[in-house]
């Protein structure tokens, strides 16, 4: 929170394999890589709630999806010479208790959960990466990018919506829910990990706090976006 | 079962995409791809058992590459323009029940079904598929080939029954159920699908039921092959 951290920030975007930054950079990697394993793990189960063989399979393509990313991750991992479990493990209990606490009751809410969750934490991870140099952030953001699978879900929310419009009430709680749930084990993960919070508040205090209120912003106002297209007030 | 029945087994062998043996096609490709897509639900769910993350993703592996089968088998469906619903519909049921029936209460069991239930289904549709012509049975045995990812649950169950020498038993007996359990479900599935049995039986009835002795003879022995692997007796 010195000079001595903005010099550390410029040291992290140059190099990012060695000293504050490589930690900031496996504590991300391993956190997107339990987070798209668990994601495969939730994902598969809820799909078997679908009412069709067709989007069930839909749905397992979608997780397959996030099983593909965890490869990628973890082969990065692997190229740093860093154990995948050692990585992950930090961010197995705020992970896990997320997906407890926002456990879909029924298909409709595994279908929001699987497009607003996912797209929530794509946003998060890829702002986070800013601070972690170009490499990671191409890393991250070309993994993360939506390929257009998630159109599925899109229509199907909209469908079961027009079938039965008292849904759209109890789907947009759901969604909130999530955001908080989303934010409190974030907030559980930075009084943790000091590599990736001293990265996203180092250098000047006052300069980096309005970035991050900018980047909440932009995460809240991406999550907006993503529940009007679902028909969902945020 | 005449002479007829065998000259409709000439015409299958020479052009399976229409007549009698077009149904037998879709039938086998159908119950492959039911089966195939019910094994990563039922391996992902079983997967979450395992005791490490690494274990986990592993299994999580050789469901997501169920799952690439399922994709190949609907892709071709598709390209017989037959819907993958339809051509899996009648299948459902008994191989529902067969993943009902044989529901591992353990880790340790998941892995034995893993490994053995999926071998039996392989052995099973790769001899099944000679019946339908060179090109469908290229298919098949392109498919279901091991690719070696199998050796990590191999070397999981013999560690297990290394720590406890006990488990061999319930393993060995659990085993057993799996393969009684997949003979009851294909008699069933036999009576009612008519093109497939007949395909089976079709041509010279003696002649026939010999080969169906000796196909028996060689599902069993593969069978007995991969549970010794395991250190199970069959």
């Amino acid at each position: 929170m010195s000079d001595a951290g903005g010099s550390d920030h410029v040291e992290v975007t140059a190099g990012v394999e060695s000293g504050v930054g490589a930690d900031a950079v496996v504590d991300l990697i391993g956190a997107l890589a339990y987070g798209q394993l668990t994601a495969f793990f939730h994902l598969s189960r809820d799909a078997e709630r679908a009412p069709t063989l067709t989007a069930r399979a839909e749905l397992a393509r979608l997780a397959v999806a996030e099983f593909s990313r965890y490869e990628v991750l973890r082969r990065r991992l692997d190229a740093m010479q860093v154990a995948p479990e050692a990585a992950m493990e930090p961010f197995v209990a705020a992970l896990d208790a997320f997906h407890e606490r926002t456990a879909p009751s029924d298909y409709a809410e595994g279908l929001v959960k699987a497009y607003v969750g996912e797209g929530i934490g794509a946003d998060f991870y890829r702002e986070i990466s800013v601070f972690l140099g170009a490499d990671v952030h191409a890393l991250v953001s070309d993994l993360v990018s939506d390929d257009g699978q998630a159109e599925f879900v899109v229509s199907q929310v909209r469908s079961a919506i027009e079938a039965d419009p008292r849904l759209a009430g109890r789907l947009a709680l759901y969604g909130r829910r999530m955001v908080g749930e989303a934010l409190s084990q974030a907030q559980r993960v930075a009084a943790d990990r000091d590599a990736l919070t001293s990265l996203l508040l180092g250098g000047s205090p006052t300069a980096d706090l309005s970035e991050l209120v900018k980047m909440f912003g932009r995460l809240t106002e991406a999550h907006s976006r993503r529940m009007s297209r679902l028909g969902l007030s945020a």
